[in-house]
């Protein structure tokens, strides 16, 4: 997909949302496990319950490998189906990646030409060759880690280098001559929101994947007032708070209704 | 496994050879193709070909996933092999995985649990939460990414910061107290051999794993002698060099042949 799709489809729908697709049978509705392929149910449910309001999906690959090769297996199908169904809903591999070149271009091809995602997800330590495979694809996308929403952020990440940069801003400016606007983001996490002016410095123009609102406690309003710029330049994930809110037969309409509920304080920043 | 029987086979080996299995369906002999299963066939022909001479055995799971379904499944094939028919040896997932504490722990359990892998590399860049999960398991190890062998390495890990050390110093010493020498490594690229002496000031009791010998053009000389310690505390990988020796159907001798010469070179310094 094309910035400029991605900016018209966030337009259209008044929604910045993106939803995990943290599917964890250990957590899912226990009705589904009776299905040939309960996580690829979950997921399909989910998906057809909140699309209208969601400009993306993000499954967590650990969560796939997880379950192994029946895992893999409802990966490959959530992603036919989303990508059959709903072409025009951007895809994003959770995958932290990273490695040296020859390794990282095969992730790359396992990401974007096998399941067709529109972006993975990227670790950025071992610099520029462990990311520049994933940019040698037309209208697809990098997502750099850059300030996440954990606790261990302040491990490395918020660390002052002798050019009294924090590694992630270093992360940030280096990066950001790596590719263009046009196919790289950057994670932010919520949790950090008051930390989104800094970044906004440094990358005014790119889009930010912000994972932290929901279950880990980031707030929605702050992440839209420090983060958003001319295109809104935001892609916001909740996971649990969205796919766990009910565990009974109704899951999918109560994700229905937290994703609306989402959107609508979305909305109101159009 | 655990530290003193990893000591014990490298000392009755005198070996610290660990075999990269970096299978790609684009190299493999063209006789193999032929077979139900391509890459588990070449794997195991290449164990079974360099078993005796090494210590360690490396599947990167970029190879694998760049084939989805068929590539998971013949890394499980290879696995259960090496699991049953070589228990002695090590075995780490090379797949520099990391995520917030929840997506970590699914990590770990993939690798450890379902494949029973004794390792498995880590990036640091989302600190101690994200490498946490991996150390609960009796037993297991993590390996940190801590000064890569790519060039990549020095876009953010030699950047100093304001305590005056480089960031990959920064990640050894604070990395180091999460866990200890019995459940955690450190990846170390041989192409930057001359630092090992800085990595060893930091962490003089922790194994290293060494790749960049081989087709990356570092010196095994070097890493032996500014890397090892009083357990040896090296393993030092080689793919592509011992892999890919020989394309024809002479393969396996081939790679037995590149292996037993670079465990003789290894054997001097015992």
């Amino acid at each position: 997909m094309n910035y400029q799709t991605l900016v018209q489809n966030i337009e259209s729908k008044k929604s910045l949302l993106c939803v995990g697709l943290d599917s964890d049978i250990q957590k899912i509705p226990t009705h589904l496990l009776k299905s040939d392929d309960p996580i690829f149910e979950f997921n399909k449910q989910i998906i057809d319950a909140t699309a209208s309001k969601t400009i993306a999906y993000k499954p967590n690959l650990a969560f796939y490998e997880s379950l192994g090769l029946a895992g893999w297996k409802s990966l490959e199908k959530t992603m036919h189906y989303l990508n059959e169904r709903y072409p025009e809903i951007f895809t994003i591999a959770d995958a932290k990646r990273g490695d040296i070149g020859n390794t990282s271009k095969m992730y790359a091809k396992a990401f974007f030409e096998n399941m067709n995602f529109d972006a993975v997800t990227v670790a950025p330590y071992m610099g520029k060759d462990s990311v520049s495979p994933f940019l040698e694809y037309d209208n697809k996308w990098v997502i750099i880690l850059a300030l996440t929403s954990n606790i261990g952020a302040y491990d490395f990440q918020t660390t002052k280098s002798d050019s009294a940069q924090y590694l992630f801003e270093q992360v940030l400016e280096k990066s950001s001559t790596w590719g263009t606007k046009e196919n790289t983001m950057y994670v932010v996490g919520a949790t950090k929101a008051e930390m989104l002016t800094d970044v906004r410095k440094i990358v005014p123009n790119h889009f930010l994947l912000v994972p932290g609102i929901g279950a880990q406690g980031g707030s929605l309003e702050d992440v839209l007032k420090f983060g958003s710029n001319a295109d809104k330049g935001l892609i916001i994930n909740s996971s649990r708070g969205i796919i766990y809110a009910d565990s009974s037969e109704s899951f999918a309409d109560s994700a229905r209704k937290e994703a609306t509920e989402v959107q609508i304080q979305m909305s109101k920043f159009f």
